[in-house]
């Protein structure tokens, strides 16, 4: 169970902040209810956020004394990093404990679990503060059963030309504008910031692989249970060399009735630690589109039913206008940048092509 | 580190030799290099295992008494079931725990590890015996990198139209015909009764899913440094509700140059535990190829070379041998039932074809 009273968070990314291992920090700051009182990376040099995200208004700061002193006290230290492999860097260690120690709670998503730590359980058990691992599996262990979704439900997951794109983004975006137009919707959390945000949900990449499927089903039932559409978090893509198992297990385990494909043109190679002979490119969008809905038909039947498009590789809006009309063509799905431009168009068509789906219809 | 020195085994089933679950003990018994003493299970109304299966000489016994009065004494009991989920049966507890305190080992490959469960941990430690659990995995996790293969080598992964069809049993078939061809081969073991019989090797399906593929990849490395040809165990299929996150997580991991198809004419649903009113038929053979070197080469190019066949729903040889040469002439490609008609044929015609892949040659 996680802890849901507010908290008034320091978000940790000493000397990572600059790169994309950050997206726990951004996902954070950018979705979440908690207030943010400093983002603490002595490695930036600019005194605001709002240098780079010009809607937030969260002063980065160089030690944790500084977070402290700030005119709201925190009451958290979240760890804002999603490394590769999901260790703590170790020059962290002291920060931490001074963090435990100044009566701060752990937030964490790493692999690594702090909560475990000899280190940092002796100290939180004497500070009198909780450290909260959001990784640490369900005891649940179960495989997939075959269970079909409650009467009247939709679901719907985000897969993606590669990890770290924005998945979790895109389905936020869209249950906030579902919820904008009357329907009843809810995001299912699959990863550690989407837990952190949201306050439920299983990190399906920590799941022992034998209940990989069957933790996705289960969690998606508990989805249906709480709205009537239901959009699930992806994680990987079904071409990546490291996380590829992790993806196939939510498009198996999640039986979605459709797929939206959340895309980053102009990244032409996978992005992840591997061995620099090594290439690995970005697959063809209308292959990968047939290929998804073949897949996640081993299974049940599943369509495409919408591109999301992640164009921050295009700083002008006309320049990612046009690559998102060009997209269009390409597929003749409807596509946009949900988060650049705003959900509520695709969100109406997504809609409109799910309830027309047969086997949404049928249901 | 598994344990190697001689064993002399007791096997149990209780109750579930009959069914499909007892795969691990045949898989011992067929390919292991123990001694079987005895399989305890007070269910089989047969003497003997030659009963079932002529060319084995093992008896059944009803109780651990009996077991324990045999003219060799053993000195480990092996868990003989892979049941789903991985749980042990209660009702094995006292067998079990009356093992331990007649000084045998035990050899699990349950998920759920004796060796942490506190009443058999400390008779075993008053007993001075051993717990092993095969399932237990290693402490490295690391994703995957894009490793290469090391020069020269060839890897082969069996893939299956289902679990439970004999994937392993066809890899150290086919081990056993290379090397008696000459040829330097190595299963590597991905299960835990593979793990029993060779020695070695990393339960996949136990591994947190974020490293799955990397697991394999590593796994894979290590076959590599043992020998020339390297045959990887597979698990599950790709289209499996409850288990494809594991197998694509072999296929990626392993990137292996070519697969082999194992497929159970006259089996037409996906054999699991599910829901009864879900159906899960087993894929149709021809794109089933397709998908397959379709999927795989999204990280590498590989090819299916061979199917295996498990004739086992066949009991007349004419009608076996008649069943694969239908299954040649509707996909182009060898076939045959290795465990049945030896595997020799088979590995001739797959190592040629191996060694004409364009990705091997050129390597």
């Amino acid at each position: 169970v996680l802890p849901t009273d507010p908290r008034r968070l320091v978000i940790l990314t000493e000397g990572q902040f600059g790169i994309h291992h950050a997206k726990t920090a951004i996902g954070v700051i950018r979705y979440g209810d908690d207030e943010i009182v400093a983002i603490l990376d002595s490695s930036v040099q600019e005194a605001n956020l709002s240098a780079f995200l010009p809607q937030f208004d969260v002063p980065f700061v160089a030690t944790l004394e500084e977070a402290l002193a700030q005119p709201v006290r925190p009451n958290a230290l979240l760890i804002g990093i999603a490394p590769t492999g999901g260790r703590l860097p170790e020059s962290w260690r002291a920060i931490i404990l001074a963090a435990i120690e100044a009566g701060l709670d752990v937030h964490s998503g790493l692999h690594q679990f702090l909560g475990d730590d000899a280190d940092f359980a002796y100290a939180a058990a004497s500070a009198g503060t909780r450290i909260i691992d959001y990784r640490r599996s369900p005891e649940r262990m179960e495989t997939a059963v075959g269970r079909r979704h409650l009467p009247g439900k939709r679901v719907i997951l985000t897969v993606g030309t590669d990890c770290a794109i924005g998945k979790m983004s895109v389905a936020l975006e869209l249950v906030a504008a579902a919820r904008r137009a009357g329907d009843n919707a809810v995001m299912v959390p699959t990863g550690q910031t989407g837990m952190m945000i949201e306050g439920w949900g299983v990190a399906v990449d920590r799941v022992i692989s034998d209940f990989t499927n069957g933790t996705v089903e289960w969690l998606v039932e508990q989805g249906e249970h709480r709205a009537d559409w239901v959009l699930v978090e992806g994680q990987g893509s079904i071409d990546h060399p490291a996380y590829s198992s992790v993806t196939l297990g939510l498009i198996h385990g999640a039986t979605p009735h459709a797929l939206i494909l959340v895309h980053k043109p102009g990244q032409t190679e996978h992005d992840f630690e591997h061995l620099p002979d090594a290439s690995f490119p970005i697959a063809e969008l209308g292959p990968f589109i047939e290929l998804h809905e073949r897949i996640a038909g081993l299974v049940a039947p599943s369509e495409v039913v919408a591109l999301a498009m992640n164009t921050s590789l295009y700083p002008d809006d006309a320049d990612a206008r046009r690559v998102i009309g060009e997209i269009e063509a390409e597929t003749g799905l409807p596509a946009d940048d949900p988060v650049r431009f705003g959900p509520d168009r695709l969100w109406a068509q997504v809609r409109e092509r799910v309830d027309a789906l047969p086997w949404v219809t049928g249901a």
